[in-house]
Order: C-alpha cells, then structure tokens, then sequence
C-alpha cells in the first residue's frame, strides 16, 4: 500500500460512528459524525506553509489532503463537534512516512505523525504531544467501509487512557 | 509471535468493555463483561474430542484454553449474556494455524477458524460459518490491556454486518 493509492481510497463523505472507551473509569461515549476528505493540489499555498512550518521542502509533499468533521457526542447533545484539517504526507520509505497536520487530535497545536503501512495494508500512524502520544490504525473492510482505531497514550507510552472505534461508511465518492 | 506465547499473554480475568455497531441502522451497543481465559492440558479429554470431531491428531494441539465470559448488555440489561468454549489451536506454519473451538461466536456450532500473525504481532482469525463469516484481530496495547476488533461479514465476505470493538483489561493474572 502506498500513501497516495490510501489516500485516493479515502476521499470523498464518509459517515462515521465511534465508540470511544475510557479504560479507567469504563465509560462509553457514542459518537456520530460526518467527515468529508478532499484532494488538496501540492501547489497549495496552505501545503506549503505546512512544510515550512515543519522545516519539510514543499516538493515532497505526496497527496496532501483536506479533512473536515462534524458530529454530535452522546455525552453532550447539545454541542456540535466540528473541525477541519490540512494533512500533508512526506514518503521517508517504501512504507514508512511522516503525516503533517495543521492541527492534531489531541492538542490544538501543528503536529507531526509517524506513519507505516504493515503488509496487510493497515495504516499504523504515532503523534507525540507534549503530555500524550496518539496511535492510530485504519484499515479498510471493504472499498466503501473503513475502521479506524486510536489509542491515546501517557506521554510515556506506557498506559493507554482512552481507546477508540470508528466504523467509516462512504455515502459519496469524491467530486471529479 | 507464536500462538504459544500469545495464549499465555493472555491468561487471567480480563474485564472487557465492548462496543457494538450495527453499520446498516448506525446502531451502537455497550457491552461489559468479564472474561476468563484458562490454560487447559493438552492431554485434557475435550481437547482429543475436538481434535477428532475436525479430524486433527490430538499429537497437533498447542496451547489449548478454556476461555469463560458473563456480561450484560445495555440492549438487554434484564438479560445476562454468559458462555463458555473450549479452544485448541493447531500449528500449521510459523505463524499460521487452525483454531478449533467447541462453540463459535456467530452459531451455536463447532467452528474452525484461520488464523495468522501479521509482522505487528496482531493476531488475526478468520472463521467461516454456513451464513456469515467472522474476521477478528486482537492485538495488545500493553501486558494488561487487549484489544479486538471483530467483523461479520456476509458468507459471500462482501458486505460487512456489524463490527465491534473491546478493550479488555487484565484484572487477575493466572493462578499458578
């Protein structure tokens, strides 16, 4: 699997329910949302920016795209969570690379991913924070059907506070 | 990994907070349960059985567990979901095999399932039934702390059913 054919695959709406645990205290929460994933041209002044912001040259950025969301929370139904990303992919390897976002997960902050692909295909991506590191597995089920699992770990590594899973349903291709 | 080592990683009481989604109707479901996996002897007289019902020498059999589970549902809270199976894994290759069980996850059946360990470590068990195949992969986030993502797929292994994730919880290590 190349970054660029896991990106093609991802574009277009996606509808999305996650279950998120928190492993202490053994809660639930239930999340529906819709997420929208856009090609964004390599010659876009926002990839750009996040390549210089990273000390990264705008000439290795592969496949850069826009991701947007919306949701509703069962923990509070009253607020929409809502949210918006560029993400810009630089190849280190065959399948291995870095994930650049203008804002990460976890923090409201620019961050930067480590990414592999393992032999099944499963994009495996790690974002350290300041005071917490992501991991995160997608895969497809079938080519309308993604699953994403993300853990997020003490700083350390060591203990995970919260997991979560999205099953991802395409209800719309991309725009040609 | 071998199948050796992951059975005994996973002895003990395990606490597992399952989330199941139904992808058709965008249904979510709580499930918390209590799971208790033992190791049992090869010699063991339900282990020869099972060799024998699937055609296997008992001689094969590696690491057989009896794995114990009772929980409840939030579909159902009247309801206790509770059972038990015994389980016989037979080595096929360096890190492939059979996995016999008395009872399979979908049907009340004796099933065989597939399984591989990808490069990552991640378990993966494939298991075909009349009307529904099963795909799950376990995999662990720390000694204590499991992972599962499980799949229902048509029979046809097109469509996806429903899909659930646990985080299971190592609350008790074997007693020795």
């Amino acid at each position: 699997m190349s970054i660029k054919t896991f990106v093609e695959q991802s574009l277009g709406c996606w509808r999305s329910q996650r279950s998120g645990h928190n492993l202490a205290f053994q809660h639930f929460e239930e999340v529906r949302s819709t997420i929208q994933i856009t090609a964004v041209s390599p010659d876009d002044a926002g990839v750009a920016a996040l390549c210089q912001t990273h000390g990264f040259e705008p000439e290795l950025a592969i496949a850069p795209f826009h991701m947007a969301w919306e949701g509703e929370s069962d923990w509070d139904e009253d607020e929409k969570i809502a949210g918006s990303c560029l993400l810009v992919p630089i190849v280190t390897g065959a399948s291995t690379g870095k994930l650049l976002r203008s804002q990460g997960y976890a923090e409201t902050i620019p961050a930067v991913g480590e990414y592999h692909f393992t032999e099944e295909g499963m994009f495996v991506l790690l974002t350290r924070y300041d005071r917490a590191a992501a991991e995160e597995r997608i895969w497809f089920g079938t080519d309308n059907l993604r699953f994403r699992v993300s853990l997020i770990r003490t700083s350390d590594g060591q203990g995970v506070v919260t997991a979560s899973f999205a099953s991802e349903i395409r209800t719309e291709m991309p725009a040609k």
